[in-house]
């Protein structure tokens, strides 16, 4: 029998992860961290970026009462429950929490990968890379913890009372789901705030120092390496962390809503209450298992003494690709466990009863679900790897469309960017027909094969999709280890030659810094491709949370009845038999339906708008930041000679501040317009809009990620020797490149992730307004 | 009675606009061409855009001849009628017709400006102007033509009888639309073949001269000069010609085909059939009015001698306001004659029967459509005008976005590039809200404010968007009219100054071609919003057209019915009771169903990797064109002190062949995807896919056009003084922008107003294929 204490094992799991995370961070506190200049630099980053972590907790704590508040007053009027105020808040504490650690451990971690490549290549390689590794693993940890609580306190206290009276497994999971806004709310922030942040640093750093004085990166002369190396830990750090604890938590969240839901039918009775259970276990022992093996994996990541691009990244390969591979073949055994031999199918075939046929393939479906299911996840797997390979052919410079990119400087700056932008527009083929793909894959697979298009066997295929987000994600403890590493290695590049170490060293540092550069390109791809697949399994729980809020209100009604649109109503009754397809024909969620194309319209656009807003952001701040180097180097004498110290505090300021006011308008922008499509469009705009940003964010996402990777790399490739190498022409034009990608790959592409998946939450927690409220 | 006899009033207007085009174009030809350097060179241009339209009709005629074979074997299996592949032909016909007279006519008057305005402003801007309105006349006289002969051709001869044994009104008007797909093909390779053409010299000729040699723009030591020129009349003139004829004829054929089946339950009887033919004549009557007022604007263009740039902005808009606020008038004068005072209610009741309410509802409905409609034509042209304004103060450097985007010169050309992606990102919002608020307000005008979402409303709200489209497009005699008048007036300025003509003209022409390029700007968002209006009225026809080919099927085969899904089989009854949104149940075209999603992501996708595409075209022939350049001016002696004439002819013949070589895949790619796409996904991946690629291309184009068009006059600005000005580093930074932009607004953006058209058309054409076979 299954019950509740297999979540135990979860709740374990999520343990053991922080444990972990715990250890690695005190081993790497152990190191030496070099000499005494190295000790000083570490510290003014690691002061810089806690003083914006600290800037970025106080805005985001306003944002946070002020939508408890709201929610508070939503739960008072009936339109939500009441307890998701509360649970909004530890999704959004545990996040932010998650980014405070992984940051906390970077900035220690930086200087001590430098010194300990002073030793050899493989003990950098091992500190910065368990470093990376905390970050993963308290990501995964809170998240399940998060998770796992809120299941156990739900199913076991009286906080149940305040979900509703007669709290099924539906509209638990589909409450917990509404935790999830805690963790996008944060993610935006930190994501959209940290984006800005780095970039400005970046470019106002290399605007001047690279292009007008012509000093290297990360030279101590410039006032802004500080701010750069700052923006690092708190844009690709926490920000990238933010953002998978988000996927991670909200792809198991959608997948237990959707399993809920999917056996809700065979749940009115005992035997088949016993299934939907194991469906809505399944995703977090999935999730807990990943946990287990990427430990496993973490600790296959080593590589010999001297070991060349090729080996280093051969060993992370290594960590990741066991972790996969171990994955696939225990998410068989999970779901044998969970789904095999089933003894009650022919309970199931008169629950679901119909003809001789639909007898036929019950039975069949209920004996070989355990394997089918499994199917999907591979299936997310395997999605997975295609886009980070894709990704890596069209972002590394060992492979044709980035050395075409370099070559386009032959004919100067303008050619660089029209390349690099035809090539991120034509690297969103793969990654989206993979998603396809296994979209339509993931679907058949879990239910069967079966192309009728019936409310069960829907249901039991969206399933499949969430559940191949969630293999996708399994392993995010070592796969956001190796993104977590990247900045890290790049501030040990940067801590080494502030700190004029030895050549040696510093082409130590240096192959870390590209092996990490690589793997962040992957896992940029990673990011959006789970993106893009929880943001779909979030859509079939958008319609569930409708239902629920109808419930609610016809509840409270006095004739028992809420309207669906004009002139319909539907009793309660009416509401708790409705499935997701007679909701879709009530709404008229078609595609013939004006409202719906306005809302797709809508949702296109908002990806187009947001990404304007923080690419002008970007700009802004980077000015900014221009104008107080000048300064510096205009009004310190002595400053370009290295006899000055530059006033580094007042860059890291000009980067906090410029962050924190350029990231509100379009993350209020971001929360506003669904609420206000529902308010005038109703469910079937709000559809509409979270289809529409969805998938052009989806592709928006991936070309700006990939054009913004190919110009860092076509740079990187025209710096090794090739078409005339560091300092010619050439390579002054694809520095062009260069400066214009880095609000593409750092800023404006990632920030899409956390829009797409923040509009669907938003609009999920305020389902109940929207079924209430609306002009149309 | 209205009868057939009507449409003779449409065949009067398409005769009495071509009988205009040709007084203006014999008028043109009457004034003198002027010196004989200026000859000389206006005949090089010309004969180069002749040779480049020869070599490019040769290519579509295959393409052309291949299709019409596709689509008689398609006849033959009963998978389309007879008919189709010789409507096909004539379409791309009349479009390539329209191509070739409008670039025939730009091509003989950019001399003839340049000399008149040797005279006076105003004369030249006389003929510039009137030359102009022979390609906005040849255009719209052509399309009506080819539809309303086509009309009377189907409604009075045999050749019916092709169509199908008891072709009704819809089944006439949904054939007629698929004539369109000639004008679509057509259209495309000459949007893509002639905006890689121009932009490919453009970049070239300029990375080069401007950026290298530092000589000025056509200048005639240039060899790229007059590929350049010719460019401009190859790209803009005929290019921009065959997007819009299409638009035009495509908007006015769907609007027919919606208005057809919005009233084809009426048609079952005799009162209703004459309400049938009323909707069906509507839209060809507004277009014919529009023929009239436009020619009456076009008069009114006119301008006191030495204007400034605001006059010369105000006689324009004289002219095209008055035509845009008579043709308002006038709709309501049109409607009031078909449906204003209706004799039939007491037979429409019984006809729409239903309880006390819906009675009420129908005669409140009846007596009221016409000005209902006639509001619905105004919404749509009422759309246009803010989208002009709107890509007016995008793009202008008489506005705050394009000042700023000059301004960010000052850090160089990254940060010019970055503020421009921004404000075309941020652009998007205006022109998407509008065509958003437009949909929903023609939609709400047309169905009498009916939220009721039920076939008999959502068909006749179907039939407002596609009139709204009409609206727009109604006054294109004068609208194209002003942007053809852009090219002319770049040509005539052209011509000025490799024929050294004195200052004093110089900056006349000058003024002529500023206004042009505002005219420009305004005249791409026109066609981009009057595109996306089009497919929308195109994807109700192609479910109208699935219905057709369905019937088709059913009738031959040997049980009398036809597969829907797996599973799932109609008989010819209940296909011809079928409505619009029970075809959206049975195929399940509903936003939770896996198969419409990934054709939603796979449409956005296109729109993505086509303009990488094109994108990438540009790029590769523009280096084709720097390589040639570079080696004129190291291999020809005294080239570069003008002793020694370029050789123009090799440059025409690069960026000839480059264009020809570089249009066929994404062309056919644009024309595979849809078929693959019904072929595996069937009919919910195909509406997905055209819904996908409509709201992600608009957007796309919306983005690429302000980005380009702010670029490029954010380089005016500069060049006008200000940051430096001409020579400046700040004045290079924005040359980089400007060539980034040259594919941006003039190849990759404008190409998407086709892709969007050309997939719905496909998809319409090929519906017999998608109808009978589908994987899933």
């Amino acid at each position: 029998m299954i019950s509740n204490s297999i979540v135990y094992i979860v709740l374990a799991a999520s343990i053991l992860a922080l444990a972990f995370a715990f250890i690695f961070y005190k081993q790497m506190m152990k190191q030496d961290e070099g000499t005494d200049l190295m000790k000083k630099i570490a510290a003014h980053v690691r002061k810089g970026a806690m003083a914006y972590l600290k800037q970025q907790y106080k805005v985001v704590i306003i944002v946070f009462i002020v939508l408890a508040a709201v929610f508070g007053v939503m739960a008072y009027f009936k339109l939500q429950n009441g307890i998701v105020w509360f649970a909004f808040l530890t999704g959004g504490f545990f996040s932010g929490l998650a980014g405070f650690f992984g940051m906390k451990t970077a900035t220690y971690a930086s200087a001590r990968t430098a010194n300990a490549a002073r030793k050899s290549l493989n003990s950098g390689l091992k500190v910065a890379f368990r470093s990376g590794a905390v970050m993963g693993l308290v990501v995964v940890g809170l998240a399940l913890l998060d998770v796992s609580v809120w299941f156990l306190v739900l199913r076991c206290t009286k906080l149940l009372e305040l979900v509703g009276a007669n709290a099924d497994m539906v509209t638990i999971t589909t409450t917990m789901l509404t935790f999830g806004m805690g963790a996008s709310t944060q993610a935006l922030f930190a994501r959209v705030g940290g984006g800005i942040y780095t970039k400005a640093a970046d470019v106002g750093a290399d605007l001047v120092g690279k292009t007008e004085y012509n000093i290297p990166e990360d030279d101590p002369r410039n006032p802004a390496t500080i701010a750069d190396n700052v923006g690092d830990n708190v844009g690709d750090v926490a920000g990238m962390g933010a953002d998978l604890y988000e996927s991670y938590a909200g792809s198991i969240l959608a997948t237990m809503a959707l399993g809920a839901s999917a056996f809700a039918t065979a749940a009115t009775q005992a035997a088949g209450e016993q299934l939907q259970m194991k469906a809505v276990i399944a995703p977090m022992l999935i999730a807990a298992m990943g946990v287990l093996l990427s430990l496993i994996g973490i600790f296959l990541v080593r590589t010999k003494e001297n070991a060349g691009m090729k080996q280093l990244l051969g060993a992370l390969s290594r960590g990741t690709n066991t972790a996969a591979i171990l994955i696939a073949v225990a998410t068989f055994g999970i779901m044998y466990f969970l789904f095999g031999n089933p003894t009650n199918i022919e309970e199931l075939k008169a629950i679901y009863g119909g003809d001789t046929d639909q007898q036929k393939f019950t039975e069949f479906y209920f004996n070989n679900m355990w394997w089918l299911t499994s199917l999907s996840v591979v299936v997310g797997l395997l999605a997975g790897v295609i886009i980070g390979k894709a990704t890596e052919y069209y972002t590394s410079q060992s492979y044709k469309p980035t050395q075409k990119v370099a070559e386009s400087s032959k004919t100067g700056p303008a050619t660089v960017i029209i390349s690099g932008l035809g090539l991120g527009m034509l690297s969103t083929a793969i990654p989206v027909v993979t998603v396809g793909v296994a979209i339509v894959l993931a679907y058949l697979c879990a239910n069967g094969f079966d192309l009728n298009f019936e409310a069960a066997s829907l249901q039991r295929g969206l399933y499949g999709i969430g559940i191949a987000a969630v293999g996708m994600l399994s392993t995010l403890g070592i796969t956001l280890a190796t993104d977590a590493y990247g900045p890290i290695a790049d501030n040990a590049g940067g801590n080494a030659e502030m700190s004029g170490l030895e050549p040696e060293v510093r082409k130590r540092t240096d192959a870390l810094d590209a092996l990490g550069n690589t793997t962040a390109a992957t896992g940029k791809g990673f990011a959006i491709g789970s993106a893009a697949l929880t943001a779909l399994a979030l859509l079939a729980s958008y319609v569930e949370e409708i239902k629920i809020a109808l419930h609610r209100v016809a509840m409270v009604a006095a004739d028992g009845s809420a309207e669906i649109t004009k002139g319909v109503r539907w009793t309660v009754e009416q509401i708790q038999d409705a499935n997701l397809i007679s909701f879709m024909d009530a709404y008229n969620v078609n595609l013939m339906n004006p409202i719906v194309l306005v809302g797709i319209f809508i949702g296109a656009m908002m990806a187009f708008v947001f990404c304007g807003m923080t690419m002008n952001a970007v700009g802004r701040a980077a000015q900014k930041m221009v104008e107080e180097v000048r300064r510096q180097f205009s009004t310190i004498k002595g400053i370009l000679e290295g006899k000055a110290e530059p006033d580094y505090e007042r860059c890291v300021a000009i980067s906090t501040k410029g962050a924190q006011r350029e990231m509100l308008v379009p993350s209020i922008l971001a929360i506003l317009v669904p609420i206000l499509t529902g308010v005038i469009l109703g469910v079937p705009g709000v559809l509409g809009l979270l289809i529409g940003g969805l998938s052009t964010g989806f592709v928006l996402a991936v070309f700006m990620a990939n054009s913004g990777g190919a110009w860092d790399n076509a740079k990187k490739y025209v710096e090794e020797g090739n078409f005339g190498g560091k300092g010619s022409d050439n390579h002054k034009a694809t520095v062009v490149g260069d400066t214009v990608g880095d609000p593409f790959k750092d800023t404006s592409g990632p920030s899409l992730n956390i829009l797409i998946k923040l509009m669907s939450m938003v609009s999920i927690v305020m389902a109940g307004l929207t079924a209430t409220v609306h002009l149309l």
